[in-house]
């Protein structure tokens, strides 16, 4: 409807998108009149390629922000308001403080497939990698207004199965980033009858996942993910099950990077599951160890293993070897299928990986990202698992090694806040007695 | 749980509050733990006195607003920024002005019901009519929250008949303000075949209503109420019928005072019943006319009549017999059965009404606030009707008359900007002959 | 589309019924073209007034049965066939022997609502009360058939809650038979958090029901109609039920008289709540004793009761003072309304009424119908009570007097066969004792 | 439960099967006792081997058909009946014709699964292809309760779409009979905007599908089953179409075999796009004719060909060359890719073919299945379709040719008397000018 090229190259482009910002800001028409007119621009931003969002994201960065003017008359009235005028002082200060442009994405979400356009407005905008602090700034704010929109309290929780519509599961095979599903029977097996699968989905977008993850039913705590994803093993007996085994989870959406949910979908799945299963008592994760490599890599590479070991390791009682061991499986794809050498690396692994998840650190957080993820949510490293994942993206990710973090229901509240607070990482002792 | 007494009168009432609010804005124990304690919160509520509640709204408004300091020290941080710092400083000073109780209401919003919670909260705080500027603070907070948590695009749009659950069927006989439902009879004639009802619903209160509208399909624009609502008028032949009469239309929640959804809701049904019934060509209203007898009587009293019966209102040839007639009228609540007054006061109260209409006014906007409500919303008024509604409530709102207000589609943009911005009324040609 | 007049009067009426019916039974034009004439004619008869109606079923009854010739030709090919072409003999006169209308009938099914239509034909057939054999073969005939289409493997059972549709609660209302739903707010209580209700539908019939049960959860068994139906009255703790009350069992459709549900209804309902309620231990009824009243006074009118007093009843001691107690009781609508006869009373109408269900029989079976309904169920009689139904309903049917039937699951197919096959009716010991 | 050996070999295995059976017959316990038992009969079954299962029918068919003593009985009773008498004498000798098994099918109904259960018994019966005359009995006594139980008025119409449950879809694969879905993306494109599918289900088997039909909506007659089929042909515009083209019809329930459901999916198919979809004028099929290829063999092995064309075949001009056209394609899988082959075989291939559908005939029946089905429902030969599946299976069956037969509404019943009653094939035109 806009009649907009492409590019946004012509001037004439940017003018006719101005006056469309500046319709939906002052709701021109009224209320339902300017969310029509969002959806107009919405419309047009799809047509748009690379350099027009570009040209895009700059106009809304640079010239719909906040208006410093009125910021500074509002900033000027608190200076001098008494007592009794200071609240609403403080109220026109922070309504000038918002900028501009969020009245226009307001306006989105009430057009047609608003929401969903606002969350590929956002992950456009990452996906374009903008450094400089208005596209940063801006960034921010829609991140802050998908927080809201997306609060736990507006999602729904939807039990995913075999019965669910093809239409859904071709978005769970899409979006299953840990463990790709290669076929329509690998996904039947992630949904057999041992298995439960839960993702939040928001009523505005009710074709889409949010979120999702996939569970085993067990006897005891899993300790190899290719029993889980194999097809061909037989499905476990549910009745036997006492583990909820969390073995995959996946965000489906670029646009909410950074949005919380994925802590709130492990709580309600543990409930759901209680309530569901009488006899399942543990609640434990299969979890890469995805910075684990790397730091191997570097700390092999420095040579630093040789001191650690005799510090902090303890006993591994000859670092040379040590290093040569390490060495040689970092450069073989197929280490593991070296019996001498698997008898030999499996303790150093060991014991390099619970020093890697238990000392390694970003400020008080754990360095590895899923470890923070699940000691962020309360969780507790249980046990260490050598060669759960053999497969390549075990291998590049952890040098095939995995863990299980036990959620224990009583204790996640303390261990969120001892780890958040005071960074103590909430650990079974069989892992500290490593070194 | 927190075992606070209802009147929240001991002194260790009030600190167990504090603490609960203090743990909830700090998310201790995780956010999911923070929503839960925010649930119990909202149990301990529910269980007040009118004292306890007045209590709980006090802390909340005096002691978990804007902390000042924090505020002072952002804005001179605003104050010395250089122009790489003030994007930084403008977010900072943003969130400073956050008041400490908004991130309470978030998280009752990821509690069960958290959101029915906080409608019913400021419903509450609303029945309390506190008078105190920090009071005032709090409910324009709760409303700004609740216009986001409100959205129109969050809301679904739901047709409601007589195969809709009793359960909801009750509220819509609960909530119906205009045109009282009396029984499951009359009922049933509302939801009848040349009927139709549309409610707002939003996904986290499945089992209630925001807002519902009822319509008569009929031919031409209906007249008369009584034909509308008795249910022993015989239906009309929906296949003949040219136009929808929006007849009734009822807010559900006292707790969303001043959230627009009206408008909304009138134009998503209009949409609606044009894709359904191709043959409808008008969209009206028969409205009442709240504030015409109030106006009136003051009018009468004052004497003012006889000024502008000569002025404005031109060609009512006896002022003073105008003045009797009118007095009369609204001395005796059956005058309508008597047919010489009748006559005689039909064309004086079409031309008082349309000028209680087109002229009286607050700031620019219509005094009569159904008036305002769908002119703001780019009607016009088509018809005025005399004893359109000789029913009590009809006497008493407005001596029996009523108005068509019709939405025409094309126009209602156009009608919407001349009415905000320059107070222009739009009105059919006949209206405006009146005087 | 027929154009047939109401009465059916005119020859040539019948003459173009008689080609429909013929069209139907030949299948010309094909099998879907044949049931679109079928519904034809079913539109046709709903014109009909009790005349045509008449005449219509005379059409069926007397020329669209067997073909007398084809069967007698059968009857021979039987008697000549040999040990090989028995089988086909056989099948060739059964074919022989079905009635042509039942070609017609099966048509009938096919046609929108058809399954309904064929209910409501028999209802009609049945309001007739049409005498001539041929009239009562075609009932025979039609019962058999809806025997096949509403045989309980194509039922489905539907639990009925306050957030079931009006349109089907509607249904609810109209079709109470027992204890009147007097309004919605009765009907509310009927479906209260202590209450549930079951009934059987048809896959083809989604908009109205065929017989459903109303169950009361307490603790104890109800010894009381009242505090069941009275709104009034507080609804009782679900959680410390261990009783289920069967207390109102309605059939919907006259049309379906004789065709068996309410024992498959009682059953699949029992299951359903052992499912739902593991705290329910008992299943037991609230029923009314329908023929006693009658029997009594017979009883009385002849001067049984004194020769009974002597014999079978044991020691009721002077049995000239019983039959003057029951002539008050009898001839005083509110004889319970009176201390000394109440307390006179009671023992006597126990044991009478003891009596009357175990000794009073048509055949082997219970004489009256809703103990006979129970006992082939396999239910056994737990308890007599006395004044359960003081309203004018128990006072008509059975002088307040009121039954217990207790459905023990491991006894009911013993109960059954012992009673079906040899008159055994189980009964509690208490209730033997008393004679 | 019943605890019978996998091959019903021991005698007492029989004895037991003979004891259930007389209890379900007799309804011992009780009509749902009866049906209790009758579901653990079935769940044994489903446990036999195929020993088992010959002894279980040899036990059916033998042991529970018709008493002929009663019928003896009963047809004498029929003998000697007087006028009065004869009604009930026939009703009597009709029941008595019904063998004693049926009661026992009945009874399966009732139970858990039942329904699916029968349908299951029966394709286990057609599997075992017993030759004898009870076992055949026993068949044609489950086709007609099938029948009746299958009645088209019993059935829903379902669409399937690619939201459809993936358990659901998962079926269509699998019962795909004439151009088989290879994979999801290929299930996926069967489903696309521009096709319809609709099944017929059953309430009582609601997870699976009786009859399906895919259907493509095309501009023009499609004339080639590749386009359809191939995934990576684009979609066509469902706007532009003006056909719908029923390129596949499948019966999915092997024990449905000769139970009339196709019929009845086209017409209903037909009546629902028509609502759908006004823009839909042309109704035709893409069908296969699967005995063409055999009949040309046979054909041209008896030189008939030679004859025919000068006689009936008209203007092929040299027989002798015809004939060495055909063995030459019948004897090349791959004749198609050979131009010169192409252009001189394709008048012939195209007369022949005319010829087998108007003139070779089974009785007055078209002697080609698919082309009966299609005749007997109604429909008109339009059009021949050369190398319209040159694939394997169009080899196969027809040396690539294909047929649109045309199904207009209005003509529907006329075609199908004509074709029924005498024979009459309706064709276009232009076939019939073929020779």
């Amino acid at each position: 409807v806009l009649g907009l090229s492409a590019d946004l190259e012509a001037e004439h482009d940017l003018e006719t998108l101005r006056s469309s910002f500046d319709d939906v800001v002052a709701a021109r028409g009224g209320e339902p009149a300017a969310r029509r007119r969002a959806a107009e621009i919405a419309a047009a931003f799809l047509g748009f390629d690379v350099a027009g969002r570009e040209r895009f994201f700059a106009v809304l960065a640079d010239e719909y922000g906040v208006d410093r003017d009125v910021v500074d008359v509002a900033v000027e009235a608190l200076d001098r308001a008494d007592d009794s005028e200071r609240n609403e002082a403080e109220r026109r200060l922070r309504l000038a403080l918002e900028p501009q442009r969020e009245r226009l994405f307001r306006r989105f979400i009430g057009a047609e497939s608003g929401l969903a356009f606002l969350v590929q407005l956002r992950a456009d905008l990452l996906a374009l990698n903008l450094a400089d602090d208005n596209s940063r700034q801006l960034d921010i704010e829609m991140r802050r207004l998908l927080d809201q929109w997306f609060d736990i309290g507006l999602l729904t929780l939807t039990r995913i199965t075999w019965e669910s519509p093809a239409s859904l599961l071709e978005k769970l095979v899409e979006y299953e980033a840990i463990h790709k599903i290669t076929s329509w029977h690998d996904l039947r097996n992630r949904l057999g009858p041992d298995r439960r699968c839960f993702a939040f989905q928001h009523p505005a977008l009710p074709d889409d996942l949010l979120i999702f993850v996939e569970v085993a039913l067990t006897r005891g705590l899993a300790d190899n993910i290719a029993d889980l994803i194999d097809p061909s093993v037989v499905d476990s007996d549910v009745l036997a099950a006492d583990t909820a085994i969390f073995y995959s989870i996946s965000n489906c959406q670029a646009g909410l990077a950074g949005v919380r949910l994925g802590d709130f979908l492990i709580k309600r799945v543990v409930a759901e599951l209680r309530t569901e299963l009488v006899g399942i008592e543990n609640f434990a994760t299969l979890s890469p160890i995805p910075g684990f490599r790397v730091w191997l890599e570097t700390t092999v590479a420095d040579g630093v293993i040789l001191d650690g070991a005799e510090g902090e390791f303890g006993e591994v009682d000859d670092p040379q070897r040590a290093l040569e061991l390490l060495e040689t499986a970092l450069a073989d794809d197929c280490w593991f299928s070296r019996p001498e050498l698997l008898v030999s690396i499996e303790p150093l692994l060991r014991k390099l990986c619970a020093y890697y998840l238990l000392k390694v650190r970003r400020g008080v957080r754990a360095a590895d990202p899923v470890a923070n993820f699940h000691l962020s949510n309360g969780a507790k490293i249980e046990r260490l698992l050598f060669l759960a994942n053999p497969a390549r993206s075990g291998q590049e990710r952890s040098l095939g090694m995995m863990v299980n973090y036990r959620y224990e229901p009583e204790r996640i509240e303390e261990n969120h806040d001892e780890y958040v607070r005071n960074g103590v990482i909430a650990a079974s002792s069989h892992l500290e007695d490593l070194f």
